[in-house]
């Protein structure tokens, strides 16, 4: 009851069969006013001693979630809805039409195989090798070169290996990775050179390089999370049962690309390990929190790797850096040897430079549950693509007429319509399920910080560690409420369109300031429109694929988003493939950029 | 990070897979040492207030939460586990062996008629009108007595009033109801006469007087929860689910039934609609928190009634006041039109004076999935009674005797078999269902609490909410993390044996002190020994059932537990019944007995 004593005015929600989800509806679009300058350098080090002293760091707390509407939304909310504990959804509700199914028991090589042989052929036929053009590699680049002896895995693994020390050794360091092993790379590249030269790959992605993100276990690597500590305590003993399944493709796993710190920020900058530059520009943030798997896909230098997407950490860092970023359906891929930093938004995804590498990738690590293989081959017709106008606009000028260009294209191309929607209380989800991530991580990782020397943890991730143990249960209980609300909600858009179409970020790549290298930055205003669009893919478990559709005016690439309905990621993909096919022809080389396959 | 530094040491918890479910397993049993005197009058409300006042308050909440190992078990522990949120079971899983299947279609009278057609014909003979032996009249004895026409539903409605006036008006005062509505009850019973009269009874159960817990809506009545300011800011509209249910089979709704304010308590003290008295000793408690539903069953006045288990709610009053008591499996029953006082816990439940009895209003009211029909009329052989000794002893000695007693007679006479096992974790299975509870609680009812002048709430209803208040939404995470690791437990014991047997509480009817008549009392040590084998009943989501089996040197009854499979109701009440056709000729008659068939 002190408690209550302390509250402030609490929202009281609407029945939400009452809220309009119609174009002309009178729900109010937030425009999120974060009180927070941005702070870096000697600052962030005194408001972590702040936070972190018992009585004014609760009070710090208090006014923090006060000013941030924590309280007026969430915690002294009256909502009528019970918590929704898991994004959880009944695949036979979902099922798409006009996709084949593929048995769920085949392994991960007969389920490459199964999506191989219904690649369309025309990419191929989309490209030229013409110096002006420019193409990031596919896996079947690799693969018909390969194949046809043009060139061996080992001689991928050793260009690799010479690119990676480049970009290392470059100054600013790019800081792609945080630990890769020569030998393991150059043994496993020898090993699928001999399958290959024996005319036994084992399958498309036979030799293919692939990079994991230092949150998910990966024989020979510690698994750091982007700390100096946590690998310490938790030894990694074997490959998650995303990475094994790779591997039993045939896949070469590189090493562990660099990350925001236990995944606890958007712009990749990590105290211990380098701050991961955006290949597109060095001076520029590359996004986080699987800021090294973005990056190295988006150089060139592997095809595709692999991120974990809690808050939109595969697909913020993939927008920022020019290539396609998937988050599944939850509980399409197993999370099992995944540093637990949540429990119910989070999960494996995929990065890539192409939707089509996308999809083998997915298909190989998919195994919850029955997999839709899209028909990429041929068109559907007849797709309705969801947008809230005044979402859609919160973003830069760039960004914004970027995304509304191609969007205009692709349903002029393919003659799919744009139906406008309201979708309801967003600032409301986003503080809730920054809440639920933050309360989650807490409670899963509070046994390893009470061990540590705080000394250990980088100072932005102590400041959200801090805010990550101010949650109450009511505050928990409350956000899960929150979650029913826009489940039904989504579910309702859903009823009338196939996928919700948004800009992947509200901002670009930001620059990289020097005072931020050592400390971090807390610059919640890049932040949030960082994550603008992100949440409902983590907090509904629902789908969601960024494709590169072109540059702002710095040549800073801008992805649009995709949101698709739960389980139907083959619908998504080939709304999002042929987005990427419209677009892949204006696509700019990065800065930074190797090209394992040309002739030297 | 504060919150880390002033943490205690958190017991870190083995590998489920670890802990030997044997009979000589190493797991410590834990006789909680609860570290608070009973406190009532002044001191309830010093108490009260300290926890109200914010500084204070914070600290003695702290304290409390230590001295009462939520640090150590919860808090601050290390669990591997990853939080279970609801306890739902799929019914496929558990499908039961030699029961019929009733169609889940069917309506309730149908249902009901279904579980009549197969009820054993041999109780009635078990079962002399002697004046040497007691007995309470069953829903079968007045559908018999309304058909002859021995008697009509309007004369039992109009004894059933006088009765109730009778037991108002003596001293002290037996406080069965909050509220009943005389002109309602007796248009219903002239409803049920006609019916009678032409020959067209609706069912078994038209014309029996049913009870509803205050915590139920039922039309005409407001849904007061115990307090006196609930029903003025949630109105009642409509009769909740369950009561539809019964009201559509003939049911006379006679009224609400007192409770314990707020389900926060267990000894039926309520300082607004007074305490309800034991039948069988006015001076002592009836439990709680459906204190009034088991009283009037106990003193005749209905064979039936509702009440609402959230951590044993229903079978602890049923246990103490010498009536049956029964929680089905979460789901089974909706919770539509319950004042949600929590969403992951609680659900109706039956009290009635025989299994039989239970069993006809469980037919009448389980809508959510196919329902399965314990065949009564035949013994099931083979059956397995797991019991974990060191708990089941953790009574008092009359307890522990009858029970024991009890089971040996049981498995004698049937020729099943004890299974001794160990239930590991069950003080940190209390405590986690008491966290999960409380917080649900609180953010639930909060939006009422704040616009509420707190002097309208009882004494110990505030310190209770204080409590509720007061947990991190790391404390709820943890506790679902234990609620994984106890349905892991569970499910591997249901392995090994049928059911689990349990005495229903530790302790029989305790005094009504009168210090604790207008407080309250806040007496943590006959509470848990109230509550300690009724949590996985809740947390877990098991049907459970207690049955009258004895009476302690007082002549206070005691009850024996068995808590079943998920969704095996029918092997539940099958050997409740067997239980209680041993122990049902040895029933003593309570001080305060209406016979509403007898002649006058």
């Amino acid at each position: 009851m002190g408690l209550l004593r302390l509250r402030d005015a609490g929202k009281v929600y609407k029945s939400v069969g009452e809220v309009d989800l119609g174009p002309n509806s009178d729900e109010v679009y937030l425009h999120p006013k974060v009180k927070a300058p941005r702070v870096a350098g000697f600052l962030v080090k005194i408001f972590t001693w702040i936070l972190e002293s018992p009585f004014l760091g609760a009070m710090a707390l208090y006014l923090l979630k006060k000013d941030n509407l924590i309280h007026r939304f969430l915690s002294f909310a009256e909502i009528q809805e019970q918590p929704l504990f898991t994004p959880n959804h009944s695949w036979e509700d979902f099922q798409e039409q006009n996709v084949s199914l593929i048995n769920p028991n085949l392994c991960p090589i007969k389920r490459v195989q199964e999506v191989v042989n219904c690649l369309p052929e025309y990419l191929e036929s989309t490209f030229s090798d013409s110096a002006s053009q420019f193409k990031r590699r596919s896996i079947r680049d690799f693969w018909n070169a390969y194949r046809s002896g043009e060139t061996t895995p080992l001689v991928v693994a050793e260009r690799f290996l010479s690119a990676l020390k480049e970009s290392d050794s470059s100054n600013p360091s790019m800081a792609f990775f945080i630990s890769y092993n020569a030998e393991d790379i150059i043994r496993q590249a020898e090993e699928s050179t001999k399958r290959y030269e024996k005319g036994i790959p084992i399958s498309a992605i036979d030799g293919v390089l692939v990079a994991i993100k230092d949150e998910i276990d990966c024989i020979p690597y510690p698994t750091t999370g982007g700390t100096k500590w946590l690998h310490k305590m938790r030894p990694c003993v074997e490959d998650a049962s995303c990475v094994k399944q790779l591997r039993s493709c045939g896949a070469i796993l590189v090493g562990k690309t660099n990350m925001h710190e236990l995944g606890a920020g958007t712009s990749g900058i990590n105290p211990h390990y380098g701050a991961t530059r955006n290949p597109y520009d060095r001076n520029k943030i590359s996004g986080g929190s699987s800021s090294g798997s973005a990056a190295v896909v988006s150089a060139g230098l592997c095809p595709v790797a692999l991120g974990v997407d809690g808050g939109g950490s595969v697909r913020m860092p993939a927008a920022l850096c020019g290539v396609v970023g998937l988050k599944p359906t939850s509980g399409r891929v197993s999370d099992s040897g995944i540093i637990p930093l949540n429990w119910t938004v989070g999960m494996p995804g995929i990065l890539s430079a192409t939707i089509e590498d996308a999809l083998i990738i997915y298909a190989a690590i998919s195994n919850e549950l029955p997999l839709f293989q899209p028909t990429l081959s041929q068109t559907i017709t007849d797709v309705q693509i969801a947008k809230y106008g005044k979402w859609f606009n919160d973003s830069t000028v760039d960004i914004r007429n970027c995304c509304e260009q191609a969007l205009e294209m692709l349903c002029k191309h393919y003659k799919w319509k744009v139906i406008d929607v309201t979708v309801p209380e967003i600032e409301e989800m986003r503080l809730a399920h920054y809440v639920t991530l933050g309360s989650e991580c807490f409670a899963s990782m509070a046994p390893y910080f009470t061990k540590l020397d705080y000394a250990e943890l980088g100072w932005d991730a102590r400041v959200a560690i801090s805010a990550y143990g101010a949650f109450s249960s009511r505050d928990y209980l409350n956000a899960q409420r929150i979650r029913r609300r826009q489940m039904y909600f989504h579910m309702e858009i859903f009823k009338m369109a196939d996928v919700i179409v948004t800009p992947t970020t509200g901002v670009t790549a930001y620059p990289l300031q020097s005072d931020a290298l050592r400390t971090g930055e807390l610059d919640y205003i890049n932040g949030a429109a960082l994550v603008r669009y992100s949440i409902a893919g983590n907090f509904l478990g629902l789908p969601a694929i960024t494709v590169p559709v072109g540059y702002d005016d710095e040549g800073l690439p801008i992805g649009l988003q995709f949101i698709g309905k739960p389980w139907c990621e083959a619908t998504l993909l080939h709304i999002a493939f042929a987005m990427q096919m419209l677009c892949i022809k204006r696509c700019k080389k990065p800065e930074v950029f190797y090209d394992f396959l040309k002739n030297e």
